[in-house]
């Protein structure tokens, strides 16, 4: 048995100025940019939403800009192969995380547990 | 006066079949693919998250498949001068919906309010 659920949205931004990219998303969205010792501040950003609501990250980076999203899983090695069972495919693989594509092209992350709710919220896949 | 805030995270899927396309985002995620009369099924899938959590939506598009975030307001002319101001573009309108680009390069839209908590949520600007 393993558990997954939906971690987070990711703002990919193609900038050598992330400071600016978390300054232009945080007022976008109305959501205050905080400090996070969790995080490398060099190329993440947290924007703060709600306990209950889906995290959102700005996230610099060398590829084009897009918006992904992540899986947290208490096994992700489990949650890539289900996830291939299901159409997907490995792109790459970190210490931290595994990049995955969805059959519709889309890239996104396997990472680990994230969420505060991850025990009791997220799906069961015996 | 206006209101905006965060209104859902729409996977755009370059597809002929929504609905299996649907289907992988439902499993892979585990968010029930439900009937919503509110949206043209024929475009839109609705995931179910609950009611706290940011809406999903599953869309057939005929650009590239990516993940877009919607921005919705009680005032979408109002919202796209405010996020020009933070240096956004217009690229289009339609009667329902205005779309965006960010200055990292993303597109996004303003869209009519949608939440159920809009109106005690959504961030007031003055």
């Amino acid at each position: 048995m393993h558990k997954s659920q939906l971690a987070g949205m990711i703002i990919d931004c193609q900038t050598d100025d992330l400071g600016e990219a978390a300054a232009f998303w945080s007022a976008a969205l109305g959501l205050p940019a905080v400090p996070d010792s969790r995080i490398d501040e060099t190329r993440y950003r947290h924007l703060k939403t709600r306990p209950e609501e889906l995290p959102v990250e700005v996230q610099r980076v060398d590829h084009p800009s897009r918006v992904h999203l992540d899986i947290e899983s208490d096994d992700k090695e489990a949650e890539a192969a289900r996830l291939e069972a299901l159409g997907a495919r490995r792109v790459a693989e970190t210490i931290g995380w595994i990049i995955m594509e969805a059959p519709t092209g889309q890239r996104f992350c396997i990472v680990n547990p994230q969420r505060a709710n991850f025990e009791q919220a997220a799906n069961r896949w015996d």
